[in-house]
């Protein structure tokens, strides 16, 4: 068995141990920005840890009204920029800790007296240093090189950071996500069948929209490190705005298909794209009927993640979402023959100046 | 002709047109935000627009120090986000002005009394009537679906506008642009060479960094849009962080390797893609004669675009430099006896909710 289904079936595990102690963490953090809200939150992140901070900027903007902006790593490091950060939270992301860009970025804000929080899988890199507070993914050392237990532990910490930061999250919520993780692990023999189908597949698109975009990004991204797939992330609106030209009958696009606000948009796309005789798959849960009935092959966690009452619906899917994705890419690449620990080409720290 | 072609043609007079107007137009504003400086810059846009302010992005933040976001349009349109955007300097761009979800977050800045722009092709439409300043693209009707004349026209209002925020943008410099740009359509009888080459091109990568991170997006959505190339863009920095093990001998590759600080890092990468054996396609200038003089195939604009003791030193290039690869698409879609000004599927309005 690879490292990456491995570390893909941890995940229930490390997430209960990174919501239990991050729970303690959080309160000191939470003490700090309580009657100091920031005015801006800057994210600055890479690769996988870059996606999951996509999905903390839809959270944090949508459940704190606070503005955040994922920042541009070269103006800082290339250009000398002297972005104002003052008054700003900024929030480092890192797996390992030791990107050098995305360090940078956080010796600046700290310069500028900003707020740091760093999100990292290691208490003893340089971030961790460097942070004023550390949110610590307690996910256990991850070998593989294409990241999955801390791409889930990474949107777990945002949900507690939105917490401190005033949104009104439930900590009940947050307590059923391993729980949910672990629904969508029992996925993995449908999900290996399922695969072979798309042993020759070249090229790919993946559509999420608003919370899920993240989930997009992501699930490209392991399909162009572990199964060498030329696929790309769409929000579902961008993709309209041009990339479905690229379309053809037969066309492979995976579409995150969460109950919700984004539902209506999502069907209108998947019946355009019905129209033009693409190959979709969907991803979705039992709380939507609607696309867990539609005809052809699809992936329907066994949970309702519909939230009667709760708004927005969608806010907790992103985890147990990714899940059936992660499980993908890991079995196309055995399928592939391939060994998604070690993607040619990649190393598991990339230190970009 | 196809339309697509004739438009890219028109953009010296385009540019020239709007820089004249925009040189007025843009003192207004200017007084109203003098010693008023917006804590925040929020960008609005879809699709071509949204490359353009990928490119605002990086310009406003390296010349005037203030953060910027793009902003996500579902957290206002779908979620009900009731994003903060009290002193904040909000810019919707939008060829047409009528993208709706772009339109629904200028109203959201307006109620707030944020401070609002509108950068856009047509007078009369729904965003120049909302916006409190209006920066019009005299460029001109956009017949051809794929926008060319809007996006470098939409490039060169951002100048302006961090101009008009502080940043220290030599006007004659500005002036020069119309030139360069006349300088890149000479390249036209290549590019249609060099195209023919790539006549059954599946898919590509398109990489640029920095300041030229935009075109990358622009170039890969016209090969996505006009020549149905799976083509994705990246900044070449997230482009080694896993997507480089897509790369097998002779994997397409498009790079923008413009002199200035950006070279160092660009090199880097075109050497680890020789190693790899890809087909790497670079755009420069006479400014980079290392770029310039590397082996194989290449695309070189007929101008010096290297600015002695000027900082920093590629900021002027991304007009330029886009005028190729909009030649390239359109001569590659000719080639491929596909019609640029119609892609299937698409419309030149695509209203978003």
């Amino acid at each position: 068995m690879s490292k990456m289904l491995e570390e893909i079936r941890q995940q229930p595990e490390a997430l209960e141990r990174t919501l239990a102690a991050g729970l303690k963490a959080i309160e000191r953090f939470r003490r700090k920005v309580e009657g100091q809200r920031p005015r801006l939150v800057v994210l600055a992140a890479r690769g996988t840890s870059d996606n999951a901070a996509q999905f903390g900027r839809y959270l944090l903007e949508i459940t704190t009204g606070i503005p955040v902006s994922l920042s541009a790593p070269s103006v800082f490091t290339l250009y000398g920029g002297g972005v104002d950060l003052r008054g700003v939270l900024v929030v480092a992301i890192s797996q390992s800790g030791e990107s050098t860009d995305i360090n940078l970025v956080m010796e600046h804000g700290r310069q500028q007296g900003a707020l740091t929080v760093g999100i990292t899988n290691e208490p003893r890199s340089t971030l961790a240093g460097l942070a004023e507070f550390t949110l610590l993914v307690r996910a256990g050392k991850e070998k593989s090189v294409a990241a999955t237990k801390t791409y889930t532990g990474q949107i777990l910490m945002f949900y507690l950071l939105a917490y401190a930061l005033g949104a009104r999250i439930r900590l009940d919520d947050l307590r059923r996500i391993p729980e949910w993780t672990a629904a969508g692990l029992e996925l993995d023999p449908h999900i290996a069948a399922i695969c072979q189908r798309y042993r020759f597949m070249e090229h790919a698109v993946v559509v999420g929209r608003g919370i899920n975009y993240s989930n997009a990004l992501e699930f490209s991204l392991k399909l162009k490190e572990t199964c060498y797939v030329v696929a790309e992330g769409f929000s579902s609106a961008d993709f309209m705005h041009g990339p479905i030209a690229m379309v053809e009958p037969s066309f492979p696009i995976f579409a995150f298909a969460p109950p919700g606000v984004t539902w209506k948009s999502t069907r209108e796309i998947l019946d355009r794209l019905r129209q033009l005789k693409a190959e979709t798959l969907i991803i979705t849960d039992r709380g939507n009927r609607e696309a867990a009935s539609l005809p052809g092959p699809g992936i329907c966690l066994p949970v309702n993640l519909r939230k009667r009452g709760g708004r927005p619906e969608e806010l907790f899917t992103p985890i147990p979402y990714i899940v059936p994705a992660q499980l993908f890419a890991a079995r196309l690449a055995e399928e592939k023959g391939l060994n998604p620990d070690q993607p040619r080409t990649l190393s598991k720290v990339t230190r970009t100046i």
